[in-house]
């Protein structure tokens, strides 16, 4: 069994936008009961995190990405090569247990997007639900 | 079809702990044959590492993420700011393939439950299996 | 409903090799229309990359791991910690929405298996698709 839906959202440069509410919406939709949610973004230079949305711990990780993989140093690839590295090390897909039709989700745990491309994009994110009712 | 069980462990700050034969536990439990277990850590400074469970080896990760992401240095969020960028830089969940009904791991390859956070946690790790028997 | 294969494949020492079409082939043979395709790597000295296969960005990748966890530094695990650091902090596994019988990838994203071993070794992938025909 498997439903699947797709989030389409503006998000800036750096900023991490939370869509836990979303993602809960389509796993209701999907009448699963026990089973996985898959949260997928379907660009090189985005990042799925499920970690507590707090805007000072984001401007904290945002600080600690810029010292990771500097927008500043120089790279081979054109432009963005820093916003695909900061990419690959969030990754951009997490896996969410479903349990009694809702996310297991720990109460500091919220699902964001992150936009780690120079400028805003629209990021679009497919949310699967696989398992039984 | 979709199988579900939630494992508690108490967990010392920046320790990893072994949780290989609890999850094959579930996964025997699940009797599901072909498909996938799911490992997901509910604490936004935890998280769940897939690698080799050896004494030297975690304690060398343990001094490298104090490297990329040090207890010592200044974060706007309150405390435990470094405990959230080491967990997003892990990840809080992975998912292994389940095949012939056991987990398809390497013989290197332990999967452990990590606390990131600054005092021994009661850490809950939620395992769902999917798939067909 | 479940399906699995294995691809084995040699891979140079930091090279990062493309696996896509590999992948796609099982997603087809599963005749699994809605679902997850997880991709599994079964060493813990590699790692599995959702990202644009470019040469340059692979090389700035490549580099940027050097910075991040040095070949040259100081371990107490024996000759490749840096290789079960890396493998660590980009994951060995990811988790990929199947859509209309398809991967559900951008444009700009690929499947790589990465190895981040000190020599050339033989990798084995793990494949596992779920969900609904």
């Amino acid at each position: 069994m498997g439903y699947s839906e797709t989030i389409k959202i503006k998000v800036k440069s750096q900023e991490f936008v939370d869509i836990t509410e979303k993602v809960e919406d389509i796993v209701k939709e999907s009448d699963i009961d026990t089973g996985l949610c898959n949260v997928f973004s379907k660009g090189s230079t985005s990042a799925i995190l499920i970690n507590e949305n707090e805007p000072m711990l984001l401007e904290d990780l945002k600080k600690r990405l810029e010292k990771i993989a500097s927008s500043k140093d120089l790279y081979q690839h054109p432009e963005n090569a820093y916003s695909h590295i900061r990419s690959s090390l969030l990754g951009n897909n997490h896996t969410i247990p479903v349990a009694d039709g809702k996310l297991a989700l720990g109460i500091w745990q919220q699902i964001m997007v992150g936009n780690l491309d120079r400028e805003t994009r629209e990021r679009e994110v497919v949310v699967t639900v696989v398992g039984g009712s």
